[in-house]
């Protein structure tokens, strides 16, 4: 099934059904009143879901009305954790040889993974505010998925089992922020501004055989100014699957229902798919030619992200955001 | 007023109103369930609390009944939130030092602030499950404060006037998980497990003059198998106050309610009044006789951490835990 959240001015909006096609929805008044509550009791809540779902997409469900992404909050408007990984190790490599660096080996064999802010997320079509263009304003372009409770220690495999939704996220980064930040060794903060998630989260179901072992084996499609910058496919190359970045989050304690996980910027090691963020351009570029040409975003410009299943139907609905300048 | 959460078996627990002397609590029931509803509406919830409170002091609360901090969640069972700053600079050069190392000169003057799990909490007097001994157990004592809604690009002075509720923590840390961690630089993962804090959570007004510019002048006291091993004051030495946090966190996004500030592990320059973490005392050993003989903890400790007033009373109520081994 399809799940978004309705703007409606309260902190977590409104609970929605969306159908398949992403044409229709319907507020689930008398299931929850938001996804957080659908989360804290899954098993209890989302079969009740699925079968508006099930009405919703015979055009059977009372109340139904169009879908609007741009009435959407993330599906989860704001979440106890969000955990954000670089699970595409091959772009953690890139980065470091164009800065004439290079990556521990056990970088291939330990994920990386940071907390990241997850009280004020974006909706899917809201401007992103930023105060100056020279915080080296960048997308990245992003798999993510949101979990049941997991407990300590759990293995791959019983993480596997509590992959309750998948999304896409735009992980908005401030490059120029983000060097002074790896000194401190602290992690990302000022320079990793408000995520934005996809209108929609899907059930892997819906994802058929394209979700597999925990990747999602489609292209992710990013498109800055109107043009299609990178589509590469987001299981190739990604190093860890989402069940071994849950399987390493809980090594010391446990994860919540609600938790967010995101695969970082989905990257291929093969160029010729474009880049899922401009800097993965730009390194690429400094690698190749000594400096980087391509420029970081300007106020103005639009990002897109959206991903189609194999009959070119948008899965997700579109991330589709304006980069404004912060009062 | 002082706020507390009852255990009840749900994820949020309910909301308790606590008597200034911490012998009486009464169920909130008809003002709000939880502690983030308080937060989510703070001006509208937060004066009806407060006639309860003042009910309560005077003996006056219908269905009181006696507090018992072991029946507590932390005040808020998860945040939205939880930016864990390092706000003793001195701390942090300690350790350096220690490792014959030293911190970059902008250390003294833009925070450390990590972005920590929040989805988890322990509660005060809960047990802390560790899966190994070797992992280097130990305590941070630390305050804490829950803030409102606070704007991207706040002031410190406007910061100043989001902070609703002051706490303890007892941000537990795993040391031999830390070094690793340190070389990826994407913050804190493994190496901090669930954090506790204590009972309850109190409005800056009750610490009467003891708060005083975004500090807390009063000694904080930790104690370990039954034995104090530090008492330094949490207002002296505290490079930035929580104001200066705060406005850090929002220079490229909004922070929401109920996010929580920590301050890092409390430490005074001149050592005579011991430590709030392991950690500190075995630099200081280090520094001093060229390696460490203070252990960290082992299974069967109890940790405790308390803050008293100019009376003697206990203003938090006691974070009082076992370190226990977790199958």
């Amino acid at each position: 099934m399809k799940l978004a959240t309705l703007k409606d001015g309260s902190r977590d909006g409104q609970l929605l059904i969306v159908s398949r096609d992403l044409k229709t929805a319907v507020i689930a008044t008398n299931i929850a009143p938001t996804l957080q509550d659908v989360l804290d009791s899954w098993d209890f809540m989302a079969p009740q879901c699925e079968d508006l779902y099930v009405q919703l997409n015979q055009g059977r469900a009372p109340n139904s009305f169009d879908f609007d992404p741009t009435q959407c909050m993330s599906p989860l408007p704001r979440a106890y954790q969000f955990a954000d990984a670089s699970a595409y190790v091959d772009f953690v490599d890139l980065i470091a040889r164009s800065r004439k660096d290079e990556i521990p080996d056990f970088f291939w064999s330990e994920p990386l993974i940071h907390q990241a802010a997850s009280d004020d997320f974006l909706g899917p079509c809201d401007d992103i505010l930023v105060a100056s263009e020279a915080f080296g304003i960048d997308v990245e372009s992003e798999i993510a998925v949101i979990i049941d409770d997991v407990k300590m220690g759990a293995t791959p495999q019983q993480a596997a089992e509590s992959i309750r939704l998948v999304m896409l996220a735009n992980d908005v980064s401030l490059r120029e922020l983000m060097q002074t930040e790896m000194i401190k060794k602290f992690g990302f903060l000022n320079s990793k501004p408000s995520t934005s998630f996809s209108p929609v989260a899907v059930t892997p179901d819906e994802l058929a055989d394209a979700w597999e072992k925990g990747k999602l084996h489609l292209p992710l499609r990013t498109s800055i100014k109107g043009k299609l910058v990178g589509a590469p496919n987001a299981g190739v190359d990604m190093t860890f699957s989402f069940p071994q970045l849950i399987a390493h989050l809980v090594k010391t304690r446990n994860a919540k229902a609600g938790t967010i996980i995101g695969s970082g910027t989905v990257f291929n090691k093969e160029g010729s798919k474009g880049n899922s963020s401009i800097f993965a351009t730009r390194a690429a570029e400094i690698i190749a030619h000594g400096d980087a040409t391509t420029p970081y975003l300007q106020f103005g410009d639009v990002v897109k992200i959206e991903m189609l299943d194999k009959n070119g139907k948008s899965i997700f609905g579109a991330i589709e955001q304006k980069i404004e300048q912060a009062e």
